[in-house]
């Protein structure tokens, strides 16, 4: 049984049969479970075997020296690092003399599911000891929803063949050993006993420790107690030292009869408030989750479920896979993203310690669309989080001699921590990211109390950023220099048009609202000469083109470079970036993911369709998709473009990123940006959904292997639907009033109750572009050719 | 007395006056000896007090690890650094109770002096002890030029006021103990005791100690062995541990009595060989320097130098500190150079441990052109070191993707050590540097063996390697992309029009010598195609012109990008890299050293005379010369383009950043570059020769400040003599036959013992340029006004 996998292709659920001990950790990372303020890996109740035990508080984390072989001015000290905190999921088994592990004795049956309506992990095994004994366990496992700091487990062991003496020990261990990483720049460093005791304490059926991190001194507690339920005298007894704690219930069970162990763990830390403080929350937390009990847990994550699908479901017909991953990517960027409050939501989610627990601007790029649409006090969250770094910001804006606000590139608390300037501090468009991100928040929702308390400083202090990173050149053009794009096998060059054109949106959106909220804005010395800088910018920002080609060059002189040799690059050494040095790639034609494709699905505005046309043709062919972040995007234009066969192929790979482990790394964690680009594929690749200007414009199109796709919007107040077919669109308000919106570029006033139904129009499938040998998409299906006549 | 010193200004030598104990580092620099193979710092004999206790030995090194916040592929893992080997310098002094120290009793007078004609330092001491004892010491300290293994010391004492017990302790010190240094990164890492012990012997006056290096495996073998002289029964008596031996001699002096001890002291090293074989190769070494004796030694060394200035010497009439410099920075090119042999000449050469001791490709470019005209063979056995690292260089062009030869941005075994790949393994126009030292080597001293064995190997490789680097693009134009300059302001730019210039004469000066030796060529798989590629590579290389300016851009765009705010910047935020990030420097119009200056000095024939002033006008406006390298191009070119005086500043920065330690880090050592910087700005700057082609060009003109200036070169197996007043130049012929010159654009045929004396053309002074505020030059003086009419 132990020794191979398979998992189900369900609409509603993910379901794994068997297990397969040696590629635990990819299995962890698709059954994690979080609220975006607690993550818990998929590891077994047991804890062995395991690929990356793993239980994650939100932005608890500890400290590393960044060390360089040349040090350089303004190059950041102190890297932060997510730490594997004090496991409360272990719940060990005794079945006689026996441990339950399952690489001994036989495992007769193994099978995990998460269904996405009712959150809950459930995993029903059946083993066979050594010795000979059959028992059967069920655990149901959630990280609820409803109540941020609890998690709960329900635990079930019954013998199938004889009686048996059973014990059971309920567990919270804090700093256990890992295993020892690669050497992949993308995994995490690992530190050893990160989580220094202050207290430990036991006492009937629950236990607490406290612990602190040893450099960044946040303060952790953890608090466990139990429901326990089973025939006969049941022994019980609970200890605890300084890394761990533990309640034992033992007692022996005939066949027929079951323990049922219910587990309530509580997390509490602050980098602030006290040992008792502490200790007393984590005890809160877990009388209020005790009180509610566990099949009111179950209630309350299935309630929150069931409102989050009624405005966010996407249907998918024609491609089961399609559809199951875009629901697991929508329920774990639920989880990602749901109670993080004020947190940053990290690239892995809190599903695994991948680039450390780092948030990126793919938070603010792939995630808070997906969220702005279907979460939006989600990212309306997000965006206070980045506000409540703001200062962080603005001293490093200082520290690199210029105004406004500098975000760092990755972080968990606000302090930049890349250890690699040129694809670090040089990638300023994280910036025009988070600006974009707000004025969608605010385009989508019409929240001005929003913009008003959040938004506008951030577009402020970004505006300010570009104003002063820019400069306007002896021709007039308002030029950014020697900074690095999306792309990261390119750096430090001239004029990005992706980071000049979200600039130039950053720089308008500031002025903008600025004059929205002319009060606020003076509180931040915000003044007439300013704004009107700012939209000088932003007229005179300079957008290099190559007529020759008549493409967009991706920066200045970019298509002059020496075009990569694809035909000569082995299979074998993708991703480039672990086969040949950053010098050979920034120098030469080689994309590794969406750069102008992706400003031109951000500044769609900004490009005429004849360039969307040619430019994506030609970034094509120098795209090879090395970052998780490409396929989304080249799936959007790739629809756009009328490249329907392949935007369906793009569609695909974002979507199975992590369920097929296309990058070999989800065991790290799971890609919430591709997850979220599995949505933002089919909403607006084959929805066609652009939101550039105050209408909301559509232009559904689908792609032959679709028959019909559907999706929910949070739109100013009010939920919509859009059902497409190959034929036709249909817009229907489920709540909220009337509305302006666009339909393949025509406007239309949709009412309430009123559903419109729009035809959908022709178009000639136009020539196939090329991708570099060995890189076409995964799953590519061309069109089917034409009947015989 | 201790406290303060004072330096001389002497044509013939540096004397220290006193004795500055809180800057003890940067005398002992000033007064290290070495000869290329042996360096000594100019320590006391006493040891302490001490700047920075220095003895090392050419390319002996440890290794260190290069950490990096973020690996990439192809990072240099293990980084080198020189170490301090076994101090054979020490002579302890005991006056009676007291050991002399200066820091104690009082310093009635302190004299250092080194003699550029005889090599010899001198150092005279007269010391009250505490106790009130009076003592002069006097010791002579070589390394020398003729038995490159061997030191010596002659150490004399002898009391003044009262009959006084002298216990003198000679000794050898391995591992001693180092001050922390800096966090400036162009200071060396700090190894503790790399030294591991393999044996220690002692017999009658002889010590010797092996050593081995903890994990680059290099074996040290010291031996010392001394002649005493001195007053009634002296006792005398050896002794050694793992890591010091000692011999002590003892004996009471009356005024008027002297002891003198001669010690000689050898050095020998492997990385193969056994500890018997290097125990007994220092041992020999010994013998023979004894046998020479303490006056041969001397002797020996006279006449190398005098040989040496006879061909070498550069007098100048105007400027006091200019003559004593040029003559004591001759003399440190010369030690550095003299004996190297087939192994590195480093940036510092062996006077300290800046930079890790690492040589970079100012050796080729700055040094090398001064050892090809005053000491050729130093010159050849240089690049003869470079062909011996040729395995690694290509090795490393491989990793990189590429063909031919990549050499090391900086290292000490030819195994790059650079840890910031942008300004390290980016900074490509080091093999360009190579291989004009090949092409400049043979040119002037027709050495078509040395081109046959060595030259014409390195020339195919680094062409190879340009080749393959570079590419055409759709206009036919060959382009070198992402590649970093001279100017470490920049990096990873298109089209460096230094790189592509010297790259070019790489591609043809490879052509060329594949002709002349078309059977080796062969040996090399070099074919008619690939010459013929080399020389169209070269043909369509492309160098950018900003027509809008009239000038050069550095690399492709850099005239579009912001100027430095150089009004803004203050006094004590220079050097601009302790103070502003890369990024910020990267970005923005500010030069740290001479880029487009130094392309117009190497490859002046790719530049019309307008250009020249253009380009320099432009240049100097943005050049902070942050640099040591940068005052010399700066001068040669300001001479060129008739800015004499400015020329006159900039000669005296380069000959006095040392003397008068401008960049307050001379304690780590010299800096040999601009120690040759300060011969070609006089010789290629007021001497105006230029070697781009067959016939040596010169053009001199003098400024103001200087009545006259002469200088002899080896050229072609000849001793020229050029001596240059205000209106003409005289050209000698010391030794060998008649000789083509250009003189200012006119050739002329030079015939032994006919003395060619011709007009320096008068021209007008053009429009004085204009540095950034606060740039310009050290000891900038104006021009003197017309008298009153």
């Amino acid at each position: 049984m132990a020794g191979s996998a398979s998992y189900s292709v369900d609409p509603w659920s993910l379901e794994e049969n068997g297990l397969d001990v040696e590629n635990m950790a990819r299995s962890e990372s698709l059954f994690a479970l979080s609220n975006g303020h607690i993550g818990l890996r998929g590891n077994l109740d047991e804890g062995e075997p395991h690929g990356l035990p793993g239980s994650y508080l939100n932005s608890v984390h500890e400290l590393r020296p960044l060390p360089y072989a040349e040090a350089g001015y303004g190059y950041p000290e102190s890297g932060q690092t997510v730490i594997n905190v004090t496991n409360g999921k272990l719940i060990r088994l005794m079945v006689d003399d026996e441990p339950l592990d399952v690489r001994y004795g036989e495992l007769r049956a193994h099978r995990r599911k998460i269904d996405f309506r009712d959150g809950v992990l459930v995993r029903e095994a059946e083993w066979e000891s050594p010795a000979g004994q059959v028992v059967r366990v069920v655990s149901r496992r959630i990280v609820s929803f409803s109540q941020r700091a609890v998690a709960a487990i329900c635990y079930e062991v019954e013998p199938i063949t004889d009686a048996t003496r059973v014990v059971v020990q309920s567990e919270l261990v804090a700093n256990e050993t890992l295993p020892v990483r690669t050497g992949d720049p993308r995994a995490a460093a690992v530190l050893e006993s990160p989580l220094v005791p202050e207290l430990h304490i036991a006492r009937d059926t629950s236990v607490g420790l406290v612990h602190v991190t040893r450099h960044s001194q946040i303060r952790v507690a953890v608090a466990m107690d139990h429901v326990i339920d089973g025939p006969g005298a049941l022994g019980v007894f609970s200890e605890s030292e300084a890394n761990s704690g533990r309640v034992t219930v033992t007692g022996v069970l005939k066949p027929g009869q079951k323990l049922r162990i219910v587990k309530f763990v509580a997390y509490g830390w602050s980098k602030q408030r006290s040992l008792p403080a502490m200790r007393d929350q984590a005890a809160a937390a877990l009388v209020a989750a005790k009180e509610t009990g566990w099949e009111g847990l179950l209630a309350e994550q299935r309630a929150y479920l069931d409102a989050f699908w009624k405005r966010a479901d996407v249907e998918v017909d024609g491609d089961a896979e399609v559809q199951q991953a875009v629901r697991f990517a929508l329920f774990h960027v639920l989880q990602a993203g749901a109670r993080a409050e004020r947190r940053a939501i990290p690239a892995k989610g809190l599903t695994g310690p991948g680039y450390d627990g780092h948030a990126f601007w793919d938070t603010e790029t792939y995630v808070l669309p997906v969220l702005t649409y279907t979460s939006p006090s989600a990212a309306a969250d997000a965006l206070r989080w980045r506000q409540s770094t703001l200062e962080l910001a603005q001293e490093r804006a200082q520290l690199l001699n210029l105004r406004g606000a500098a975000f760092p590139w990755r972080t968990i608390n606000g302090e930049e921590c890349s250890g690699y300037w040129p694809a670090g501090t040089a990638a300023f468009h994280v910036n025009a990211d988070i600006a974009d991100a707000v004025a969608r928040y605010v385009n989508v929702t019409e929240d001005y109390e929003f913009e008003r308390t959040v938004g506008l400083e951030l577009l402020v202090e970004t505006a300010r950023l570009w104003r002063s990173l820019g400069h306007h050149d002896l021709d007039g053009r308002f030029r950014i220099d020697g900074v690095t794009g999306p792309d990261e096998y390119s750096a430090i060059a001239d004029n990005n048009v992706y980071t000049n054109l979200m600039a130039q949106k950053n720089l308008r959106a500031a002025a903008e609202a600025a004059k929205r909220h002319p009060d606020r804005a003076h509180e931040f010395g915000v003044n007439a000469e300013e704004t009107a800088s700012w939209r000088d910018a932003a007229e005179d920002m300079y957008i290099p083109f190559d007529k020759h080609l008549g493409v967009h060059p991706q920066s200045d002189g970019f298509t002059g470079h020496e075009i990569w040799d694809f035909a000569k690059t082995r299979p074998e050494q993708y991703p480039l970036l672990l086969h040949f040095p950053y010098f050979d790639l920034y120098r030469k034609q080689v994309v590794k993911q969406a750069d102008i494709v992706l400003a031109m699905q951000r500044r769609g505005d900004a490009f005429t369709h004849e360039q969307k046309l040619r430019n994506f043709a030609y970034y094509e062919g120098l795209t090879v998709r090395d970052s998780s972040l490409s396929a989304a995007p080249q799936g959007v234009l790739a629809a756009e473009c009328g490249h329907l066969a392949l935007a369906h192929a793009y569609l695909r790979e974002a979507a199975l990123m992590d369920l097929r482990d296309i990058a070999r790394n989800t065991g790290d964690g799971l890609h919430m940006a591709s997850l979220a680009g599995s949505w933002i594929a089919l909403v607006e690749g084959f929805g066609g959904l652009r939101d550039h200007g105050k209408v909301l414009r559509f232009a559904p199109r689908l792609s032959e292997g679709l028959s019909r796709l559907a999706f929910g919007l949070c739109v100013r107040g009010r939920h919509l639907r859009i059902e497409v077919t190959g034929e036709t669109a249909t817009y229907t308000i489920l709540e909220g009033g009337s509305i302006t919106l666009q339909h393949h570029g025509e406007s239309f006033r949709l009412e309430p109750d009123k559903p419109a139904t729009l035809d959908i129009p022709h178009i000639s499938p136009p020539e196939r572009p090329h991708q570099p040998a060995g890189r076409e998409p995964h799953f590519f299906r061309p069109p089917s050719a034409p009947e015989p006549a």
